[in-house]
């Protein structure tokens, strides 16, 4: 019943892990991996970032993280090269059994049928984004019309439904303030699609993109995400703050057993 | 739109405000007063505890309080003597017009109906607490319930309906920890008895009671309350970290207009 964490530091945007992928230098790769697994990350997200388009380097950067650690990945690009590259090269090193994730389809058919079919192909898990021709959408009521879509897409190319991720797209409170309460509004009409409710992910940090009090604002609004349903997000697991509100949400909810120490039980749960 | 914050510190549980009422030494009380008010409180609740039954106590506080105070108070006790002295002293000092809070009754008649006829009498809102003759509920319909049998009798004796607040009852995570779920889940049920929603309020501080971790118990619980609709709290408001968890929840629900500073915005409004 925990929330599924997802560690987002291996990220091309980030300039130590560019500066790794241009000079193949596995060790800043191998590091964060370490980190975020000590952290109590689920599963760590893989993503190039704007820093290349090039399969090989993708791969090369799977390949690394893959090697490198003991729980499952989750595969972030948008190119279907990529994907492939990705994909391809996680089976290689993880085998057919260590889940993983193709992070991320939109509802958008060109898009979305193509990353089913290849879920299937590689036993993946697939994280699905509420957006398609038309954008991103402005309102609760479109993004809950997407996540159907994509969930019962999804469950029709025979993805298993406990592999099925929908994200309702969390904007930067900064310049899209109302979005951030139609979001958690998404979420809680989201989990009503089937029972037991569809896995709920959110990419947390744009709500506080650009903000000066960054920690403080995703951690409060994870709280709240939390709350509403949402049971896996993208998040920096190395935010100690961060990880003591969510041991404290998963108390408060429930899904965890209360005792005078859970925070000392949280961090140990990572070990 | 933004949460209504009701500062606990007057209690007679605290040694320095029993101490104080002990020896009829206003500066103590002068001092919280004075303390909840810079930190952002809208109303003070004023509580003798346990410490003393006696009107004369009570009343001697709730002059204390109200002639240092530019809030409006909480008048906090549990015997129709009490309240009788308490809200006659405030009337007497504070005037016809300023606000009162009478904190609280219960579902049951013997309590509820003298105490909403006393909120007529003395022009005060009232807190009504989800419990009767059959003790506090252990679920969500059954809070719900009461909830909504308080709300039509303030009604029905003539309480506006902006003056009535309902009080879920928050329970010790630490002892009932299945009782922290069903206030949420009964505080987004609340909201829905009437359109705009009545005022929904909890003593916040019990749900950490006796555990180690309070403040961040605390903090994260109200945020997870204010997600489900609850507007009105009886809280710690000189706990720092708390007031930023608030800020930010009212942000991120779109209470309170965003800006690069609302931090300290919202610690301006105090004064």
């Amino acid at each position: 019943m925990a929330i599924i964490l997802i560690g987002e530091r291996i990220n091309g945007s980030f300039k130590d892990v560019l500066k790794a992928v241009q000079e193949k230098d596995p060790s800043v790769i191998q590091g964060w991996v370490a980190k975020q697994e000590a952290a109590g990350a689920d599963y760590l997200d893989v993503n190039m970032g704007t820093a290349s388009r090039d399969p090989e380097d993708f791969a090369w950067l799977v390949r690394v993280a893959a090697e490198a650690a003991s729980v499952p990945l989750s595969i972030d690009c948008n190119r279907l090269d990529m994907f492939t590259a990705g994909l391809g090269t996680y089976r290689e090193v993880a085998g057919d059994e260590r889940p993983v994730l193709i992070n991320s389809t939109t509802a958008e058919d060109s898009k979305l049928l193509p990353l089913l079919e290849m879920a299937v192909e590689y036993n993946a898990g697939i994280v699905g984004v509420v957006m398609d021709e038309r954008g991103s959408p402005q309102d609760v009521d479109r993004r809950v019309e997407l996540a159907g879509k994509i969930f019962a897409g999804a469950l029709d190319a025979g993805v298993d439904p406990d592999q099925i991720f929908l994200d309702p797209i969390v904007m930067p409170v900064k310049f899209m303030q109302d979005q951030a309460k139609h979001v958690l509004d998404a979420i809680q009409q989201i989990t009503m699609l089937s029972d037991p409710p569809p896995h709920i992910s959110v990419g947390l940090s744009n709500v506080a993109s650009k903000t000066e009090e960054r920690k403080l604002i995703n951690r409060t609004y994870l709280v709240m995400a939390m709350t509403m349903g949402l049971d896996t997000a993208i998040l920096n697991v190395c935010d100690e703050e961060m990880m003591q509100a969510i041991a404290t949400a998963e108390i408060l909810l429930g899904q965890e057993i209360y005792s005078d120490a859970y925070l000392k039980a949280y961090r140990q749960r990572a070990d």
